[in-house]
């Protein structure tokens, strides 16, 4: 999504707005409270794709019935370091920030701990559920996956999902070491906004119907795993690591089976899976020298030479600047979701989150 | 490496070669039959820069000292779940097989269970302690780091090691589903190739001292992450997983600290670390319905339709093949590790595993 200048709005008022709607929809709070930090995780860092343009087709998904408005999280203790999760068809991210918090209750005890999500759905950005370990002291691992829109390597048709991998590390500086990445190049929506913009794609991001690359937005029917025509083998690999933890060890579906993200059915549930590892980083060596240890890495990768006129910024770096600069300008909001929040605020009775007299 | 022609050596003849040797330098049978098995996963399976070409630099190390010909391993459980296990400047593929097997013990009552390895040195392919894992019917997630090689995203100076990760999970018919990646697209020797061959090198994967592109092997000062100029930060961001898994988690050296593995210095222990963790694939759902769902990943995934005139494998599928044949036509040795065998059988009296008279 490219930033729109006309429509912004600050994260409080979209956060209300977001709360406000679910509510008015019938949907429990704890449903609420964990979509809108979801989402609002994914619009604060710039990961508008996860953001809060997803709030009207949550919604949708509720009213439809794909969603759980009212879930009952049933929580069975595996072994000691291992759990599932049924999340009865809940929104995604209240899955996901259960899992965490009860991988994190392991963890304090055995030290790593490990919960399978079942009956999950989309859950957002994958980072926000890392982060929420991280911000409690704790290394999260992450994984998602679903409908598929990524080929194999030498694939020639969809496959897996985007299958998100996350990672996050305490920093002992504030924000946490973050890692969230799909395992393609780039998501769809990309593919999308070169259309719009009518411009070329990096190479090897996108490919025909053959499987093939191509550069022309309109030509791309898939899209390729990270690592390209020479190396996407591990792209691809690293989507099955995805898809084997969220699909294979919860007994959920594969990518593959999932019904589509975008509809049609709206009906009836997904029966995704996701996967969170959950590690104590003191359960190893003593506090301090994992302390001066992530010190010392931090410090000697952000002074590490950089390309001319280039920083070299730690995972996350990008996305703690512009969370910084979006608390004070507020979120850009992309027109079509400008008109789908005209919409739930006329359906729902909820005051818009920006500005619409004059000013 | 490409393979040389000329010389080829039984799997059997290298592996007793190979203990001979060790034998006869004072290495420990336990180091001996560790680095064996090692390199020949590598050379077996087609991974030569991590095969029994390693087998003299090992015997170096050994003999220098870097390498503890007769180490005692201690393993000290922290919590029911993590372990450190200090391998008293062991061959790589000691503490790593011992911490394998440490933890494949502690998931199996646990469901799940991390191990991180102290003073510990190069371990070889990181693929060969993962299947180890999973041919004891369990998942298992391997991370190293090494001297730096590899640029930061947007960086201009080697910085990570080449990290691997290697995720190997059981798949019910024989071989595992087997990750085994550098976090940079290609390892160093693969340029060293490229230079012996005059030929270009596939595009962002190699870099010149300015961090800048090059296809030029003779140019290539450092390699890329994976995901070269446009989506390196998720290369280098997967090594930096690796990184602070193997060094910040065990105490032990960052990359851009660790002595070069090439030396000068053979005298002195490069305080490495590494790091694995262990899942039962049961200790989540049913057997059957872990079973059921790996067998049908990997039908849909080798089914999926392939790009004209390409065939779709799983991880580890194209090194299933080359293990059966190459257990038919032997070992291929490049011309450097011929002379270094013929040194080594020399100074050590071992017999050569090839055929040195008339046929």
């Amino acid at each position: 999504m490219s930033e729109v200048k006309n429509t912004h709005a600050p994260v409080g008022s979209i956060d209300r707005f977001s709360r406000q709607i679910f509510q008015n929809a019938g949907v429990d709070s704890r449903s609420s409270d964990a979509a809108t930090r979801a989402m609002l995780h994914g619009s604060i860092h710039g990961v508008d794709s996860h953001g809060i343009r997803l709030l009207a087709h949550y919604v949708k998904a509720f009213q439809g019935g794909r969603l759980n408005k009212q879930p009952k999280i049933t929580i069975t203790q595996k072994r000691s370091g291992t759990t599932v999760l049924d999340a009865d068809n809940a929104h995604g991210a209240v899955g996901a920030f259960a899992a965490i918090e009860h991988a994190i209750g392991n963890a304090q005890v055995a030290g790593i701990a490990a919960v399978a999500i079942q009956n999950t759905s989309h859950f957002g950005p994958a980072g926000a559920f890392s982060k929420a370990a991280a911000d409690a002291g704790m290394i999260a691992l992450v994984f998602g996956n679903s409908d598929g829109f990524v080929r194999l390597f030498d694939g020639a048709e969809p496959f897996h999902g985007t299958n998100p991998i996350s990672v996050a590390v305490p920093s002992g500086q504030g924000n946490p070491w973050l890692l969230d990445m799909a395992t393609s190049s780039v998501p769809f929506n990309r593919v999308e906004l070169h259309q719009s913009l009518q411009r070329d794609l990096p190479r090897g991001v996108a490919s025909d119907s053959d499987g093939g690359d191509t550069t022309d937005p309109f030509c791309a029917e898939m899209l390729a795993p990270l690592g390209g025509s020479d190396f996407g083998f591990k792209g691809a690999a690293l989507g099955g690591v995805a898809e084997i933890f969220s699909a294979v060890l919860t007994g959920m579906k594969l990518s593959p089976d999932i019904a589509p993200m975008a509809g049609p059915d709206f009906l009836r549930a997904r029966e995704m899976g996701a996967f969170v590892i959950v590690m104590d980083p003191v359960a190893f060596v003593a506090a301090p020298l994992v302390e001066a240890g992530m010190t010392r890495y931090l410090a000697l990768l952000r002074g590490s030479k950089p390309r001319a006129g280039q920083s070299v910024m730690a995972p996350g770096d990008r996305e703690w600047a512009r969370a910084a600069h979006r608390q004070v300008t507020g979120i850009p909001l992309d027109p079509i979701t400008v008109t789908n929040f005209s919409q739930l605020a006329e359906d729902y009775k909820v005051k818009l989150p920006w500005h619409t007299g004059p000013s």
